[in-house]
Formats: structure tokens, C-alpha cells, sequence
């Protein structure tokens, strides 16, 4: 194989990627709403459709109007807002959620049915033929009315192949824009998701949505194969939330992304929005971002063992695959630990705007690590330490009462006594 | 192919996989002390070693005993401890290194040096064969003592791929334990790491460890995917913390890996200390359990929807891929919103011992979505609508204040006038 620029970019063999040509389908108004903590008034989910359709997101899905008569007043506000993203509502696959949803405005129509044997068994109760004649019922007459159509399968990774292929190549005849492979309850590995999409999308001419829950960490590993495999569109919500604990989120999987295909998602999506978008919904149902969030975790960009230290000071591409810059975002070196290295502290050193030589940092550092390792230590300390040192060595008063090891040891002793 | 009872399970075409045979190097004592707000005192680190221990990890990665004095005296007290798991350290590929190293107590030595060219150039500023050279004296020495060693390539998806295969051919024949292969900024792909692995697993005879960072979300699922391909050592964190916002964390690799294969996963790791291990690291580090972690974030058995809360009422396996039990956890059906539905309610109906028929229960409910429309509900709300329900239908004293639908719409107008 010849030498790529990217290491993380498309692979070549797979002749059907949509890697950089993806679509997202955001469902925060939809999975989302069903997330354990989701409360939304009109006003709320009037701001977070502007806010990603701001971001770029291709299609926003709602809640059906069915669900309740609020539900209902929701989409039509949503259709009438005029945004750049086209808006679907999601709804079971009845012939009376289809006649409701048609009327509110929606751009498109997201139909579901469950075809495993768990939920044939014990959700609808319906069977494969029951099934087949019913998607075609409410797809022509979603299609009757001009609108697109996606038709998706529950549960898709425990129903039978020979069912799945069977329902979808008689919907992609019937002409709908999509079918959805759905991994419900999570489970799904990527090379199985490969597999699988690779398969479907041998036998269809329609385009391939994609949505997976989270429930073994694999959700946005799932997506991108996903995409390699051949499917173009892939359901994400804002922070992942939805039942349990959710599906791909948004920004987790622009990092995945913007590692693949820079230049195709910088262009098209507004990734320095995401941090605003995210605080945005973690505030309307009050969960904190979690402090290992991709991009927007609070450690995301910060380097703290002097061996990364000093390779992020002289290259960042070193130790960063992102760019925080490119979200609008900052990176940090953590200097003030025991495990910090004399480059950070030169870093420090020359952020202070102070004059050292190479030998003097060393010897501040080791005292740093010293005193780092009886107690933790902030910035101001280590500031302190530098300055009094930068005082002594060229015969300065002292700023302010010095921090000493001796002092440091007799404080834990005292501490421990 | 045949229909086998767990579609989850081990790809049977995978002939080199670990799935069912891999083991943990849990780091949380090493590449966790990077983690921006770890700082561990050695009560706190004994505490960790014994709870990892308890819980049952293969092997113990601690700080190398040169970072600093106290981190010297750490690695000694914790191979005193007679834990059950195996104590390694993890140290540059340095001989003064490795001679601090083997005199701690540890079962083995863990050997690191970058192999892309950006740490070849902006971090130790060595070419291969001066690599190789340092890499067979490191080893030898540690092997001359007795010990097992690791030799890993950090960056290794960024390594030429030639530098990568002769450097593991030449450490294997030495006769390493294992060698390393490190995801060290968080960019690959489950695919990549599969043809990786594979490509290493022909040349080398020696077992492969992986070091996946999760800076693009896809952490837990480069870890499955190297089992598959023929890695065995997955090494992990407890809540994922490391350098940046991490690696693969350890509860999250056991959602996934005991989906994979139940019986091995649950005969070796004690998955019910899953949430204390989480809850003790999560009080040191100074974080909070992410509401979307995978088993012990708040909602991972959290059903809402009305469809999901009927198949799950029929069947929990039909919307959940982990059973809540085997981490001594439980479900709950959220029943208190307006996507509520009348399986839901009338399980609560039941909880609360009181007799209704359907047709009452669903009088209720579309009740219930009718509020829930208007304003957030709790399940003393719920409660208190279904009480009153009953006490009116069987003309009984009312217990408290009822809640109706016009008391809400005339409580919202007061609120929006």
C-alpha cells in the first residue's frame, strides 16, 4: 500500500464509503426527548433545532405528533421556523401516525417497525407478513403526498438476515429514500456493522441510515464503519442522550470525523458551535458534560506527563490528533505536578517573561517534582516557586514568603503526626 | 452461515480472536496518574491496587519508579501488598530506567519508546537502528533478572509500517512476553486496528498488548476489534482517565466484552464492585460519574418511552443488552413524562396494589400525558393522579389535593400571563 498523508483517512479498499460524504440526521428533538431526564417545553426545542441547524446538522428528527397533542404543535412550530435543516418526525409504522405526520409540515417521514423475534414476540405481536403489508401501505401513501421516506428496522442486528433483506429490497422498489439498520439495544460491534451494511447495501439502490445506542461504548466506532461500509446517514444527538444512556453523539462523532475527512467536515459543519450547542442542551436537561467528552471534556486538550509535555511545546501534532484550535478551543500543559518535566516549566519560565538559563530550570523542576510529591499543586504555587527562584538568583527582593521543600515536609509532618 | 444463539458473540471466522481469552492491564496507577486531576498520595494508591485487585485485573500498571522519590517508594509498597493481580511498571527504554525498575519488586517491566516519525523527531530525537539497539540492552537486562517484558511502540498507527514489523520481529525473537501496540493520540479506526493487529500477529509468536486512547470515541471498540484480530492484553483505566480525556475505560470494556461472552467475563471479573471501583477513583480524581457512562451512568437501565416500557415489561431482553443484575444494578421504567404509555402505568398500577381495569388504566394515562405535556412530572405526581383516580372510581374518601388537567392549564396561564 502506498504512503497516504493521512494515516486515519478513508481507506482506500472500501470502494463504497461514504466516509467523506456523510449526512447526519440529528434526533435530539426525537431519541433525545426520550432521554430520562428530557423535559422540553416548545421554547426549548425551538432553540436547540436553530442551534443545530446553525451547526449544519442535514436533517433534524422530531417526535411524532402522535405521542400528544403538545407533540403535535411542536413539529408544526418546528416546519414553520424556516431552517436550513430538513426536518422528519419519526413514527411507528400505522397507517393513523402517517395521516397525522404528513399534515404537519415535515420535509420527510422516518418509519419504524421491530423485526426481531424479541419484539415480533413481544412489542407489536405482528409477523413478517403483516409487516411487509403494512410498510407498504404507509410508504406509498407518505410518498402520495410528496414527501421523503425512510423506513427502518428495530432491533436489525437480532433479526433474521433473510427478513431484513427481504424488507428492505420490497421497500427500496417501492422507491423510499432510505432504509434505517438500527442497532437498538446496543450491541453491535463494528467489523458485525461492516458486515451487515456491507450486505444491505449489495442488494439496494436507496441510501443507508444508520442509528446506534451506546450501551457498549461502541456507538460512534459502529458509525464510522458504518459509513465505510457504504451507509451515508448516521443519527446522532447532542451529547448522545436518548433511552438509557443514548446513541452517537454529535460531537463525539465530529471528532471521529474531522480526523477522517478534515477538510469535508470543516467545511460543512460549524465546529466551533459545538461547545455553545452542548452546554446548551446539558443545560435544558441538567446533566453536567461529562469531564471525558470528546473535544469539550474539560482535559480534552490538556497534556500534563513531561515526556508529552515536551513534545506538544516543540510539535502539538505530536500528541493531538485534534486540533483545538479548530473548535474554537485552547490547549494547556499541565506543569504543576510531580510528573511535569523541565520543558513545561521552560514554558512556564518564558510565559512569565522571566530569563533562566537551561541548567537553573532543571534545578527548579526537580524541586518542583519534590514538593509535588508530598502535596498537590496549583499554578500559583509553582509561579511562586519560579519567581522567588528568578528573585534569589539575581539578588531580587522576594515577592512574597517562599515556598520551600524543608517547609513543605514540615507541614505534612505535621499534618501526620 | 448458521444461526448461532448469541449474535454478539465471537465472529467464528475470526481463527486468531482473544475474545473469549483476554486479559487486563488496567493503568488507572500509571497513565491515570496523567489524568489532569489525578493526585494520588500511596494511601489512596494502595486503595486502588486493592479494589483493582478485588475486582480482578490480570495485571497492575503503576508510575515508573524514576518520575520521583515518592513514586519509587509507591511502586515498592504496592508489590508488598501480595495482591492477586500482577504488578508491572512502565518505563522509558532507558537502562537507568530498567535498573530502577527491577529492583522495586515488580512481576514485570512495561517498555515504551516513540516510532512515528513526529516523536522520532520532536520528542526523543532517535532513529530506528539507534532504537533497536537501546531496545535489545533494556530487554536483555530486564530478562537477565528474571521479570517478564513488554515492548511497545507509542504512536504505533502513525509508524512506518516496515520500522514496526522489524522492531516486533527483533523484540520477539529476543523473547519478550508481549509487545505493545499503542494508539497514542486517539485516532484510529476499528478496521485499521484489525489489519494492524492481523499484519503484527503473522511475524511475531510473542502475545500482543494494546494501549487505546480515546480522544475520537472509539476506544472500547479498537480494543474489541484487536481481540479479534489477535491481541490479548487490553489495557484499561478505571473511568477511562489518562492523558487528555483518556483511554478504554474498564467498565465500559466489560459492557462490551461481557455482551461478547458472557460465561468467561462473568466467571473472571467481579462485575458487581464495577460501581464501588468507579464511585472510589471517581472521589479521588475529583469527577463525577458521566451520566451517559456505560452500566453505571445514571440512566443506563433507564427505559422511558411508552413502546420501550411495554416490551420491556414483557420481556427485559427485548430493549436491553446487559442485564442490570450481573453489576448488581437495577432497571427502571420511567413512567412519570408524557411519552408515558398504559403498560407502564398499569405496572404501576400493580406497584401500588391497587385493582383497575385496562380501560381505566388508560383513562388515566392519556390523563397523565395530558399534564406531562404541560409541565415536568415526578412519580409523586403520577401517584397522586392514579390514587385519586382509584378512590373516585370506587367512591372512597380522596386522600390528598387532586391534581387535574384544568388545575395545570389554569397553573401555566397564571405562569405565562
Amino acid at each position: 500500500m502506498s504512503a497516504v498523508s493521512n494515516p486515519y483517512g478513508p481507506n482506500p479498499s472500501d470502494y463504497l464509503s461514504n466516509v467523506s460524504k456523510f449526512q447526519i440526521i440529528d434526533s435530539t428533538l426525537r431519541e433525545g426527548e426520550q432521554f430520562a431526564n428530557s423535559f422540553f417545553t416548545l421554547d426549548m426545542k425551538v432553540q436547540i433545532a436553530k442551534a443545530l441547524s446553525d451547526f449544519g446538522v442535514d436533517y433534524i428528527e422530531v417526535t411524532s405528533p402522535v405521542a400528544s397533542e403538545q407533540a403535535k404543535t411542536e413539529v408544526e412550530t418546528i416546519c414553520k421556523l424556516g431552517l436550513k435543516s430538513k426536518i422528519l418526525t419519526h413514527i411507528r409504522c400505522h397507517m393513523h401516525d402517517a395521516s397525522v405526520a404528513v399534515e404537519t409540515g415535515v420535509d420527510g417521514v422516518n418509519i419504524f417497525i421491530g423485526t426481531s423475534n424479541f419484539l415480533r414476540q413481544h412489542s407489536h405481536g405482528k409477523d413478517m407478513s403483516y409487516i411487509t403489508k403494512s410498510a407498504i401501505e404507509v410508504i406509498e401513501f407518505v410518498k402520495s403526498k410528496g414527501l421523503e421516506v425512510r423506513f427502518s428496522t428495530e432491533d436489525s442486528f437480532r433479526s433474521d438476515i433473510v427478513d431484513l433483506l427481504n424488507i428492505y429490497t420490497t421497500v427500496d422498489k417501492i422507491g423510499v429514500q432510505r432504509i434505517g439498520i438500527a442497532d437498538t439495544v446496543g450491541g453491535a460491534n463494528p467489523r458485525q456493522v461492516y458486515e451487515l451494511i456491507r450486505t444491505v447495501k449489495s442488494v439496494v439502490s436507496c441510501d443507508i441510515e444508520t442509528h446506534f445506542h451506546n450501551d457498549t461504548g461502541c456507538a460512534i466506532a459502529n458509525a464510522y464503519t458504518a459509513l465505510e461500509a457504504g451507509a451515508k446517514f448516521i443519527d446522532t444527538c447532542v451529547l448522545g442522550i436518548g433511552e438509557r444512556n443514548g446513541i452517537v453523539p454529535l460531537g463525539g462523532f465530529m471528532a471521529r470525523m474531522v480526523v477522517a475527512t478534515p477538510e469535508y467536515v470543516k467545511s460543512k459543519y460549524n465546529l466551533k458551535k459545538i461547545r455553545d450547542l452542548e452546554n446548551l442542551v446539558a443545560d435544558i436537561v441538567s446533566v453536567n458534560i461529562p469531564f471525558n467528552n470528546p473535544i469539550t471534556g474539560f482535559c480534552a486538550f490538556t497534556h500534563k506527563a513531561g515526556i508529552h509535555a515536551k513534545a506538544i511545546l516543540a510539535n502539538p501534532s505530536t500528541y493531538e490528533i485534534l486540533n483545538p484550535e479548530d473548535f474554537g478551543l485552547s490547549r494547556y500543559i499541565h506543569f504543576a505536578n510531580r510528573l511535569t518535566g523541565w520543558n513545561a516549566i521552560k514554558s512556564r519560565v518564558e510565559q512569565l517573561n522571566l530569563t533562566l538559563t537551561d541548567n537553573q530550570i532543571k534545578e527548579i523542576t526537580s524541586k518542583i517534582k519534590q514538593i509535588g510529591d508530598i502535596r498537590p499543586l496549583n499554578i500559583d504555587d509553582v509561579d511562586s516557586i519560579i519567581k522567588n527562584f528568578h528573585a534569589t538568583v539575581n539578588n531580587l527582593e522576594l515577592p512574597e514568603p517562599e515556598i520551600t521543600l524543608e517547609g513543605e515536609i514540615s507541614r505534612k509532618r505535621q499534618r501526620t503526626d
